[in-house]
């Protein structure tokens, strides 16, 4: 495994933490930096609401995830509620890719999915953590069908390219052996100082046997000489060295124990079948009539008595006029933002000013689970420094003959990627992703790519902003709210679970207004 | 959580082992005991056999795992065989209690299980390191869809009775706080060391900086002080003293990396719906007539021209005689060991000496899924010395309603339980198992015990024995040869895998003698 990049100049560490950044989105900075205590929990619990209010009609824009979690609720309060979408389908962001589906860019080409029948990829999310106990409490109550979602692979490959990951560049090491090799040699330090007296340590002469013969077991040191050798679990090969290991960074994945969530949890959750699985379940519970599919929102009005939103419907090309007593927009900002709408002149700056992400995933349908048979990887990630962001495994379908591999997960730009063709775009991904798996070539059969900047309707991935931002635009103002992931109440607007928070918090401002009607 | 085991007498650390050996069989004594690598992978590749032989017909005894998948081989190779079963289902050991399954115990009571639709327990094998290619390569060539078994879960308990674990007796630990804990105060002391430069380090001092880095890192030590405080990612509560969870045993279970195989083993899976789907998927693709169910087989006999087997239909009572050219025995040498069989009186004690385990299994059925829903545990074990062997969650059907705990899996007698009545087994594994859980009490729906040295035709869980004995089962006498998993060239036939060795290595001689005739 050679590269061509190893020559060129040396990055520095921030360089090489903002190279991370730029292509594989706040994921793997994430893991670099030491910041995972940011992430904790906040999802909070269902409203417990009650009473049925008299006047009560609804208008929801956008079935994506928090506008059908906002009007199954509104459903069950006894509400009078009606879904505009713009698309053939629900769901929004949470968009299973299968053979058939199709898309045309922004400005751009049509791709057609030419995967086997039930192959599939998840172009939007992918994961949910157990601690997000919002929607995996509706799967359940759903009745939706889970699996583990592998979020870490001990037989996953590392790979870093460049003359930062030092001896280490452009080489594939396993998880497995990182871990067995640093641990291998970080207890041997410590057994040797402690066979030596050079500790002095809190403890008994009975409390240090323990911790020698726990550090030796641990690590798998000889029980004689207390010294690390490679051993038959770590896999065949002649151990790393420590500062080597450390050196290339390799270490930086390594806690003692994974995350509660975000993108090191170690405990991960998906719908068998695809994420799809979840905003298909709302609508069925939502019943036939409630979701009017291809109505485009054009303007969004208010006055004392009633709210108007005008919308066009893209089969007929005819507009139509609808009311309600309140009307609450789950859209994207990006797409609140070109549309006439009476909401604050402050508010409306907000919509506009919130930065949408540059996410894009490209799925590789390969005609062989080569990473299974050749490789024995099952689910998790490859961790590099490629330009392709995240590439994963999938975490379904294991053992059985084909596969569809995530072979760019980016949440930023990749260089000027997005602005070429399809067919090179794909070309980039094979390019890379085929230094660490050279069968990738030869297992091809079709790939579909998707960046949401230029997906019609989306205009962009996840939406983030900082507090302030989030409390002004879930502000309620007269018979208008916004309900969109953006104005979650907690610290990750970029999970599903940040949708059902938003949808909660829309739910209970609505219901109090109306209430108080 | 009290017990009223703690005022007994102390336990020396040999009689807690043998303790967890008696009642946990070979996984809990390889667990504490450092003996792991003694079971690397050896089960070997499928043989590649050619040439049709013209005088094939071969009698297959039993349709366990081995019967089955050497009968599949045969009719590859283009073999005239068939199958004697005495069960009206196929697998043997391999057995999944399902609502309806029923069974009546040798000299003793008849169960019949009462499980809801869909839920199951497996009686036999339940698990499949990834490592075990031979059965994992026919579950991928028979489309047999496969799910994780989750074999580590990070929030599992740890619980311990009795003076042996010392303060922490009693009490529920879980595997993250035990991992937090001891890594978070082992890395603190060796930072500390590298600090004071107590250590003569065999590194520069850049790389000692990043050793404290990583340290400091992966134990969660506070990056100013570099002491281990508590953190949000262990779970709420204050640290346990690092002597207390060694001195407990806790430390034990904790590896750097896992194993490929064995009962530690990262990765394994299962088959989606119950391990018989392997069985049944083998039986299928026979097809429909090669299989004679309740055919208890009586007289194994051979001569210069051909092999003749009496068998009795427990349905018509009748007996039947089959002749062929070859038998091949797949049943239990607790079986065999009582049928009047013409291989030679060494064989024949060889087959009376050997000793097969006294496994049992309890499936639990539970209203709810409180370990989910309160306890955040989403398949794996607890991690017990309490009298139930293993304990543990189902790796299937997370978020839905109901599910089944596997209550006790034991290889080896749990005092004078399988002498009791079942209601009496089921309320010792009630009264262990709500010591932990005590919700079980209140959850618990119906229950189903297999002590698998009462169930007819069977008469013992897994058998083995020394290699020596192992090559003297497998030789071929003349048109007789054994092909149980207990001949399997592998140091294991305790797993499937064992079972899948064993037929190939029949299938071998089996095709060279038939070759040369």
């Amino acid at each position: 495994m050679t590269t061509t990049r190893s020559s060129r100049s040396p990055l520095t560490r921030r360089h090489f933490l903002g190279h991370l950044g730029a292509i594989g989105g706040s994921s793997l900075v994430m893991s670099a930096l030491s910041s995972w205590d940011l992430m904790a929990a906040e999802a909070g619990k269902r409203p417990e609401l009650s009473g049925r209010p008299s006047k009560a009609k609804v208008l929801v824009l956008g079935a994506g995830l928090s506008g059908l979690a906002l009007s199954y609720e509104l459903s069950k309060l006894g509400y009078d509620y009606q879904i505009l979408e713009a698309r053939d389908r629900v769901g929004g962001l949470v968009w299973t890719i299968r053979g058939g589906a199709t898309h045309t860019e922004i400005g751009g080409e049509r791709q057609t999915c030419k995967f086997d029948e039930g192959q599939y990829v998840n172009a939007g999310p992918w994961r949910i953590p157990y601690s997000h106990t919002g929607i995996l409490g509706y799967c359940r109550e759903l009745g939706v069908p889970m699996e583990m979602f592998v979020n870490e692979a001990e037989n996953s490959y590392f790979y870093y390219e460049g003359a930062e990951a030092g001896s280490l560049a452009a080489k594939r090491v396993r998880l497995r052996e990182i871990k067995a090799d640093i641990f291998g040699q970080v207890n041997e330090l410590l057994v040797k100082a402690i066979d030596q007296h050079a500790l002095d340590l809190p403890m008994t002469a009975e409390d240090q046997e323990q911790l020698v013969r726990f550090l030796s077991n641990h690590g798998y040191l000889d029980l004689k000489d207390h010294r690390y050798k490679a051993f038959v679990d770590r896999g065949p090969g002649d151990p790393y060295k420590l500062s080597a290991l450390l050196g290339a960074g390799f270490g930086n994945r390594l806690r003692s124990v994974p995350q509660a969530e975000g993108t090191q949890a170690g405990t991960m959750f998906q719908p068998v079948g695809g994420m799809d699985q979840i905003p298909k379940a709302f609508a069925r519970a939502l019943g036939p009539n409630r979701i009017t599919h291809n109505a485009e929102v054009q303007t969004i009005r208010q006055d004392d008595h009633t709210a108007t939103v005008v919308y066009r419907d893209t089969k007929s090309g005819k507009t139509q006029t609808v009311t309600a007593d309140y009307v609450v927009i789950c859209l994207p900002m990006s797409i609140l933002a070109g549309i006439d709408c009476q909401l604050s002149p402050e508010t409306m700056a907000e919509v506009r000013g919130t930065r949408v992400s540059n996410s894009a995933k490209v799925g590789l349908a390969m005609k062989r689970r080569f990473w299974e048979e050749d490789d024995e990887i099952f689910g998790g990630h490859l961790y590099s420094n490629l330009p392709i962001g995240e590439f994963s495994y999938p975490s379904t379908g294991y053992f059985s003959r084909k596969g569809v591999l995530l072979g760019l997960y980016a949440n930023g730009p990749v260089g000027d990627l997005m602005n070429k063709s399809v067919a090179e775009r794909v070309e980039h991904v094979l390019l890379h992703s085929s230094k660490v798996h050279p069968q990738i070539r030869r297992e091809f059969e079709s790939a579909y790519g998707v960046w949401w900047q230029k997906v019609e309707y989306s205009r962009g991935g996840y939406a983030s902003g900082p507090p302030a931002r989030r409390a002004l635009l879930s502000k309620m103002e007269n018979r208008l709210l916004i309900g969109s992931a953006v104005t979650a109440p907690y610290s990750q607007p970029d999970w599903q679970e940040g949708a059902i928070a938003a949808a909660w918090q829309a739910l209970t401002s609505l219901h109090q207004r109306a209430m108080s009607a």
